[in-house]
């Protein structure tokens, strides 16, 4: 039988477990449980440390090898007939935000290792090897893809926060070595593809009657910070005419980016645009803030598109200045470039869903995922999962039982195709696939 | 010699001691000095009391008897030739901001100390005994122009605050008596009028060429909450038309309230409404905000306009709420009547200045007085200097010496006329005018 074979045969039939999967998501979330349904998992805590380790066992018990890079992240690798071949690649995160729901990173994590589960069981190995990766610390620094991708800075005081234990231990603590995180790094050699599963943790998807989400991209992203000095005076005494009001000039350029933000036409559409924080001095109700300092958030799938827009709100600001008598200035202060995902991987996604009769929705990335800096050395695709109400980063995030179990088919399927997709070295050995452990 | 006689021969020559009225400024100003020129002469503190006792000094040396009220409010009282008849009284406050110019409050009392040792060198008696009152604790309670007038709550908890100790130890502390506080309360039978000299606090006399305000009135303050209720939701994975951004509907009303502020015809044009303070909740950069407090302050002589901007903000407030997907409301915190000064007190002050060659500017006062609390049991007027750049509740405060010097003259002259414009009981004993001491 080709590995060709083996793939096709099982397209019509090959399906995960559902119930396995929902009950490991369980078994994770009762890791760093909280009150209401959520869970805390700091990285590098003990509790990321017991749930890394739950999934080793469940790892090894599909037939994986696990191995821990020097930048801590956890690698399960399901052996192809092909070893030498470089690997299809998924997984997620484990470590949450301090108040998370149970899905965010989990859910990809847990998927994968559920296709390993169910390939293995049913004695069914690819030609490549696949791999499913635990990445070390995405919700603060994305250490554990930025290693993987050659990109993490090897100064540990860079990561520095006061909040935390020095990334040097923390990644030490899962078992990395920050002293060899070079080491961590990969290329196409060995990782053909990766595909992320993860939940929207947008509205999107719920609002379209909950199709699947095939992923566009992810979304490049700027942060600013803008600072707005006006005078500080008495709010009784000081006339309106003589008033240079820091947060009247604030509130224009909050409704100039909403504006910009909405705007639809010549490719405008998907952007978002946000000021989410904002600080006001004196901040007291009988004085004229003299000074508001707020953040900009934009995010696109175009530079060219977030170049617009910065250069519109540029000329507002310029004009709002004058007419308020205030100075203002924009500072950027971060830029992650727009990632595009591969449009093999895409079609791939697609077809799978059409196969399994599923409903899709193409949508951008517009949250931040470990897929977009893995996509820096190796084919990235992205599938998305339907967030009930949208709410991520809090107790409350939900997707139902009947959605993660499509993912984790969609995402079974699509390395099967993707199996086909990508050729392995004719002279390497051949493996014959083994039976249930 | 008659009483209106001994008057009005002085009004041409008699002149405050400008150089002793600046030193005495000077010698309060070290009390509590900050290292930028400015002052914190907390009410009740030890530097409070040792303000009191210097102004004591000097109040004693110009013949006056120094009490104390069961409020804490020191009242130094230079005899008339008719004791029984009701004081005309003048002053302010030693008590500051925490980090307060010179001239706030302190002003006030200096100059009605200086018009005493005047009247005192040159052997001047009125017929009316002029009182010069140091209230208590103006900048935070207000506490002892509201005994005074009977206005205070018998309940000290009512003015407990975090960072202060209980007010009845305060009084205590500064010679007064909270279960006595009653006793603190004055009428029309001993007090005919109250004139308060004080510095602007704000641009609008220097904007005109530094002419003297005839203060035309107290404005009416309110102050509300409005709370904003959106949808907190991830910055990047919420569409633009999907969300309910409480700080899209905050920037809305401030807006709203700054265009209603800049009102002018039927009537507008001296109000002022000003949003002072803002709390964003979570107010972090990757979130929208779904929740916006804020403080809304608003001023102005009349009642009615106040009303009428009240009213329209409502209505626009309600169609932001409605516009933005968002719940608003606006709850009243505070509220202080306009009061209007006695026009016979207004033309007297008037009249002086134009005897003394100044020019004078008609303006509300937007600021809070204890003018204003005393208006409620006897005539009242106030006259302003100018302050330099309208600065005030800041260290940077300043007011020329010429500008205070003119004032204390003005207020000289027109506890004069006003000695004249009040009728004295024909059955009181007569003083005869003493020599300098």
């Amino acid at each position: 039988m080709s590995p060709a074979t083996v793939a096709s045969s099982s397209v019509k039939t090959l399906m995960v477990n559902g119930q396995r999967l929902m009950q490991m998501m369980t078994d994770v979330a009762a890791i760093g449980a909280l009150p209401n349904g959520g869970v805390r998992r700091l990285a590098f805590s003990p509790e990321d440390l017991e749930a890394r380790k739950l999934v080793q066992c469940w790892m090894e018990s599909a037939g994986m090898k696990v191995t821990i890079d020097a930048a801590g992240n956890m690698i399960g690798r399901y052996q192809g007939r092909f070893p030498q071949a470089p690997a299809l690649a998924t997984g997620s995160h484990l470590d949450t935000v301090p108040n998370a729901g149970i899905y965010d990173g989990t859910y990809g994590v847990i998927a994968g290792v559920e296709v390993a589960r169910t390939l293995h069981e049913r004695g069914i190995r690819l030609d490549h090897s696949i791999e499913v990766i635990v990445f070390a610390d995405e919700e603060r620094t994305m250490i554990g893809s930025k290693a993987m991708a050659g990109r993490a800075n090897l100064d540990p005081n860079f990561y520095e926060h006061p909040h935390y234990e020095p990334i040097e231990m923390g990644v030490g603590f899962i078992g990395g070595d920050w002293d060899q995180l070079t080491t961590a790094q990969r290329n196409t050699d060995s990782m053909a593809a990766f595909v992320e599963l993860h939940v929207e943790q947008g509205p999107v998807l719920e609002a379209a009657g909950n199709p699947m989400g095939l992923v566009t991209g992810i979304v490049g992203q700027r942060r600013y910070l803008i600072d707005i000095d006006g005078s500080a005076s008495h709010a009784g005494t000081t006339p309106m005419p003589m008033r240079q009001d820091a947060l009247v000039a604030a509130s224009q350029i909050v409704l100039a980016v909403n504006r910009i933000g909405n705007k639809t036409g010549n490719g405008y559409g998907d952007q978002v645009a946000t000021v989410g924080a904002m600080k006001l001095s004196p901040n007291v109700a009988n004085t004229i803030p003299g000074r508001v300092e707020m953040t900009l958030d934009i995010r696109d799938l175009s530079n060219l598109r977030l170049d617009a827009m910065v250069a519109e709100l540029e000329e507002e600001m310029a004009a709002i200045a004058a007419s308020t008598g205030t100075k203002i200035s924009l500072k950027p202060q971060l830029r992650n470039e727009p990632v595009p995902v591969n449009s093999h991987i895409y079609n791939a996604i697609e077809q799978v869903c059409n196969e399994l009769k599923l409903p899709t929705q193409a949508l951008p990335s517009r949250a931040s995922h470990d897929a977009q800096i893995i996509a820096d050395i190796t084919d990235m695709g992205m599938i998305f999962v339907p967030s009930q109400g949208g709410i991520s980063h809090s107790e409350t995030e939900y997707t139902s039982p009947e959605h993660c179990i499509q993912g984790a088919n969609i995402l079974l399927h699509t390395l099967l195709k993707l199996d086909q997709h990508y050729r392995c070295p004719e002279e390497a050995t051949v493996i014959k696939a083994e039976s249930k452990v």
